[in-house]
């Protein structure tokens, strides 16, 4: 890819997502918006209406030898699917987490993009957060010592719609795989065991579902470091992200991010803004931020990215959880 | 102004301020940015070429009926020319701060305005930082009951160049104008008399300017109601911009931001983030929000915004306070 | 015991607790310090001379039917012990945690208090913190509904002396049982089931001492309540002693407390000072709060306090998380 | 004095802050509670008798070579009085403040002092608060450069009873007077000129009283270095106590203290403690914090304290922002 021509995108998915990335890319000065995929012809239209460029068919846009890389965001099933056309035909790739539901089919995928020599740049936006991403690098600098423990407190607003359930893979594979990567990226190591409990406190249609909406996990790496996250489908207060890292030298921590600094003082108590209502706001900048880093990669101006084998390594982590959950016994990863 | 057709603007200026505001107009949904004039024509090429659009001359300008509203934000000694030529031309106008340094080159400029019943928006930006905003509205609310006294801290994080001084109109009519529109917003009421103390503490070569870089002012208005303002030119932790107001029942503060919620514990202390450093960091979405505002009025949806009154009264506490700090004596505005 | 009379105290132990358990009951309006009993007569005779009081043998208190009241603060291994012998001489026992390192003992303990009627509070003295007696009060009042998680961080500022690991009964009996009661308060449920995972990872010396000094444990009620615990017996920034309750409608969070509010904001950070050294100084209160407590259930005024039965659980929960640890599998309750 | 004795303190008054001090001396290991004094002999029996010490008439305690200090607690309008009669008897003294609220009365005592060679420490008991204490040694330290601005927020938490206004001296010198203090030891400079706005916002009895419960005031010293005060009788929310400080490499906050660190995040908002409601509350360790200063002076272990000096300067600011606003000029000092 030569360095002084924009980077030329096409995009599978039109969606709630979708917007973002394409968003994101158009306004991108080094990225050129060229197509949008989607299963429903309408809404690639209207998307690529809005960010003037043109909707296309899968075919078109693999075919095409002056695309040079795809965002997948689409429907979760058809993440691999897509991953491995786009690799084969040359293209590198964007997926939103998870590559997919089944460790199988990851697997599959992977072997697929190694064989190709694809750039897999996997979907894990929180990694740059700029409190987390600041955290990181703190913590990587040494500031705090060996790592000891990570701590993650990571609650969504409200219960997302049934059908949503039904389809995400349950609380672990969904939701948790975020803070798993968040974990395994601030431990420095692997988690080697794990164990959860799990229940359905917030509604009992999660449980009906087949689903939880509370846990509480723990893991262990083979040096003994370990971490600990909490879990709910409900924060009345907003959307509750918080990081802890205990190191032997000190601690580090992220704590929620507010619309506003206003405090209000009166005779009942002092009050002040609640976090931000959910990932859309809290998340915000991650986008622009996880798009420049795929540019950096692709330009070669960066190494250091969420891969195909960090996206595995949650999915693992997760499938582990929900049977430790299932089971109820660790289990070893 | 038709509601369905996009509001056409060019703009006077091609600095530093003037590459926010075309920028904030070339993304807006609902504006176009229909050429630029700068008396560097190279300025205004390039920055019309950014935002694809046209270098254009003022009379072109002023005289294509097509176009709808200007914005100010060439060299203040030409602010008030073009406010009145633009006025003239029945154009709507956003106009930087200060109107003019000369009151009575300011009083002119309202009264061709005001013959003329345009539309005059002056850039007091910082009545839409969202903190400050929530804060206005909570006062304005009611939640801390009457207003008494309006506290507001305002230093930047170092001192201009000592060229920048010379023409700025002194740090009263350069710096403080905000804080004296801030104050005047939240009060509530019009301040009646002022007095001030200043200094230059920071570096002697203000003083050899003619300048002072400290101040702390106080302004009282008909009804005994009292606001304090401190100003430095110097703060070596980044752009501290704070606000209190303590009313009857409670009281209202909206502190600094910072870039994240980091905080790192070590044996020595918590450290956490310093404010962020200037007003491009902490007021980034003000000029968003502000010209949100602007075509909100022309639009029709809002008759509340900093207008021409508005400068012209910030004007006058400022020049009465750099009196008071002249004489040593309290000034009757 | 009569309302109008002083309460007549003696207490077993001239150690540091004995030190501070002593001063307190001196300067309580309310009570007064009989006598101190030590095995060494030397500790004895200069606690009492401190305090204004005499060095007494253990049957002289426990045959004087003066004595209302007895605080046991000696050695571990003489609290059951010292409990029975006061419960049969008709005194109300305060015994200092754990009531015994060995469930055993401490069934046969709670037997001979409940036989003869006896008054038995344990030292949970962290139930009078006042934030963390603030927090409980608010969730009791239901301001965040109906908990659903509880979150513990609790770490030591560094690593006890190596003899005192020896004799302690390990991370799990010495350290959590105080957040073992925390959790037990706070769920409002007893828990059923429990896991962890354990380290030695501040330093070699603990593993070869047979204990652990690093610990994530997860705990689980009947009705699925989850509680997590974070322990490490070092945190160089000070003592880490936080609460967090997740409810329905909130939750409630009780952080570290500083000496002082000071921040020092310079180009670097902003600093703020560490939380509080260690348990002297954060829980210096509690002490003087848990015998107006122990007195107001003498009194007849209050019924509720931490008593023989909390003492069994924390160590029951205790006792089955070095049980998961050793045995890596959760253990029932 | 000898360095191995206990100190003999006697105490003129018996009043409110009258039972502080004898409970503060009584509890000090250095010190003996030799004898209360108050115009009304029930008050001092009263309190002599809490404290296990007898009632004495002014002329025993001033007669009693065994006496070493007394502690001036009594009505304001008898501080300089028995200040100079407990000078001219060899004692050391301790006088809460103001030694008189009239000028030459307190110069004509502290000629007094002088010449007897008297120890007069005056109880600015806001100098010991923990954190501006810190605050203060941060400063000294050089931790934020050249002092260029103190900023000060006083507010009480409501209106006193008429009747005390009307003996109170005015808010200047019976409130303000504690911040003047404040704000000359954080300047480490005179302030030499100072100006004053002020007005009864609260409640028109105060206007009818002649005083006033609003204020906002300047000093300046002779190098140019700021200072600012807020007032206010009224801050429904509590006891609002804070200074900053701000220099030429930083700056420097006390926020203030709450009861507890809970804080509750629900739906509608986060909420948090107000301030502690008083300076019982606030202030409550500055007393015996100033008892172990004055005793290290009279041990010869420290020579810093508030002395006569210092009294007598923060009477002059007071006097002359009291004149400030009656005449609404600025006064020189």
């Amino acid at each position: 890819m030569s360095d002084w021509n924009t980077i030329r995108f096409c995009q599978f998915g039109a969606g709630r997502i979708g917007h973002i990335h394409a968003e994101t890319v158009f306004r991108h000065p080094e990225a050129e918006l060229a197509g949008i995929v989607d299963v429903v012809p309408d809404a690639a239209e209207a998307l690529a209406l809005r960010f003037g460029t043109r909707a296309l068919r899968a075919e078109d846009v693999l075919e095409d030898p002056s695309i040079d890389a795809v965002i997948i965001a689409s429907a979760t099933h058809t993440h691999a699917d897509l991953t491995e056309r786009a690799a084969r035909a040359g293209k590198a790739v964007f997926c939103e987490k998870p590559i997919d539901l089944d460790m199988a089919r990851v697997d599959a995928c992977l072997t697929v993009v190694a064989e190709q020599g694809a750039t897999l740049f996997v979907g894990f936006n929180r990694r740059f957060d700029p409190s987390f991403a600041a955290l990181k690098e703190r913590v990587a600098n040494g500031d705090i010592g060996r790592v000891e423990i990570v701590s993650i407190t990571s609650r969504d607003p409200g219960l997302p719609p049934v059908q949503y359930l039904e389809t995400s893979g349950g609380l672990f594979r969904d939701m948790m795989i975020h803070d798993l990567d968040m974990a395994r990226w601030l431990l420095g190591e692997e988690p080697v065991e794990v164990f959860a409990f799990a229940q359905a406190l917030v509604d009992p249609v999660v449980d009906q579902a087949g689903d939880v909406d509370t846990a509480a996990a723990v893991l262990k790496t083979a040096s003994g470091r370990l971490a600990q996250i909490n879990n709910s489908r409900r924060a009345a207060y907003g959307y509750d992200q918080r990081v802890e890292v205990f190191g032997s030298l000190g601690s580090a921590r992220a704590e929620n991010r507010t619309a506003t600094s206003v405090e209000i003082s009166t005779e009942q108590a002092t009050r002040r803004d609640n976090p931000l209502p959910f990932f859309l706001e809290r998340y915000q900048d991650t986008y622009r931020l996880e798009l420049d880093r795929f540019i950096d990669v692709l330009r070669g101006r960066s190494s250091t990215y969420p891969n195909g084998q960090d996206g595995r390594m949650a999915l693992r982590l997760a499938d582990a959880l929900l049977e430790s959950h299932q089971t109820g016994a660790p289990v070893v990863v």
